[in-house]
């Protein structure tokens, strides 16, 4: 643990809101002390709603391990990850999580984080977004192919 | 609301399992009767974690629309989002979801999902995934200035 680290998290921060690059959130990658790659929110001038910094951070980090695994990575993020990202921190697989502001920090500011989060502890049809299941016998055809498939790579 | 598109996402998540590109998911993004992208999973094959078919095909809607936002959509999934995916759906904001298998139906056959849905559920001192806060005060700075910030572009 560093908190080094976290003020170079904050410092991206703080520049990617001065120069328009987005939301104020930003993230790292650390391996052994070093960084292997930052992230800042890029939503809005990217066009893609799930570059957010976290995994900006983490997409990158993989492309420079050439792995889609974190292991041994500490992740630092400006604040609490929403459950995109902390649902992206566990299919990676890092072996920390730092973090600085909360998810009620973010929402206090217009982002939906912590609704998010009450959205997920809903079940199916108590959310806002409606969900509805069909052809789930169909479906399983792709699990029961999978299942029989030899050297799969697993992740 | 389409068997159709069901159906061509199942083949989709059929044909990506026979090819060996990626783990046994698909999904599409439909507006106005109209497929506007296709995903199927590809994390192994890209090496990033966040190439859940969902995502995918998020992000190439959003591309093909040049927008943040897929108002209006309509998603449709092989399987129950995981968290990061369901995650991502809610800050695209489509009108509706729907899905065939459910997340104990990929968690028997190997895959995180339900894990991660549990881990989400507890308090960050239960999760196996060790989180620590640090800097709260210094990095509310961030959250100040955006606070502040004229014309910004909310989302």
């Amino acid at each position: 643990m560093s908190a080094e680290f976290m003020r170079r998290a904050i410092a991206l921060g703080l520049e990617n809101v001065r120069t328009g690059g987005g939301g104020p959130f930003a993230a790292l990658v650390v391996k052994q002390g070093r960084i292997l790659a930052e992230g800042v929110n890029c939503v809005t001038t990217t066009n893609d709603p799930t570059a957010h910094a976290e995994v900006v951070a983490i997409r990158e980090a993989c492309r420079n391990l050439g792995n889609f695994q974190l292991t041994g990575c500490d992740l630092y993020t400006t604040c609490e990850p929403c459950p995109m990202c902390l649902g992206a921190i566990y299919w990676a697989r890092p072996s920390r999580i730092f973090y600085a502001c909360i998810a009620a920090d973010a929402a206090a500011v217009g982002f939906d984080d912590a609704f998010i989060y009450d959205e997920l502890r809903r079940g199916h049809q108590e959310r806002r977004l409606p969900m509805q299941q069909l052809l789930r016998e169909e479906s399983l055809a792709i699990f029961s192919l999978w299942k029989q498939l030899e050297n799969k790579k697993r992740y």
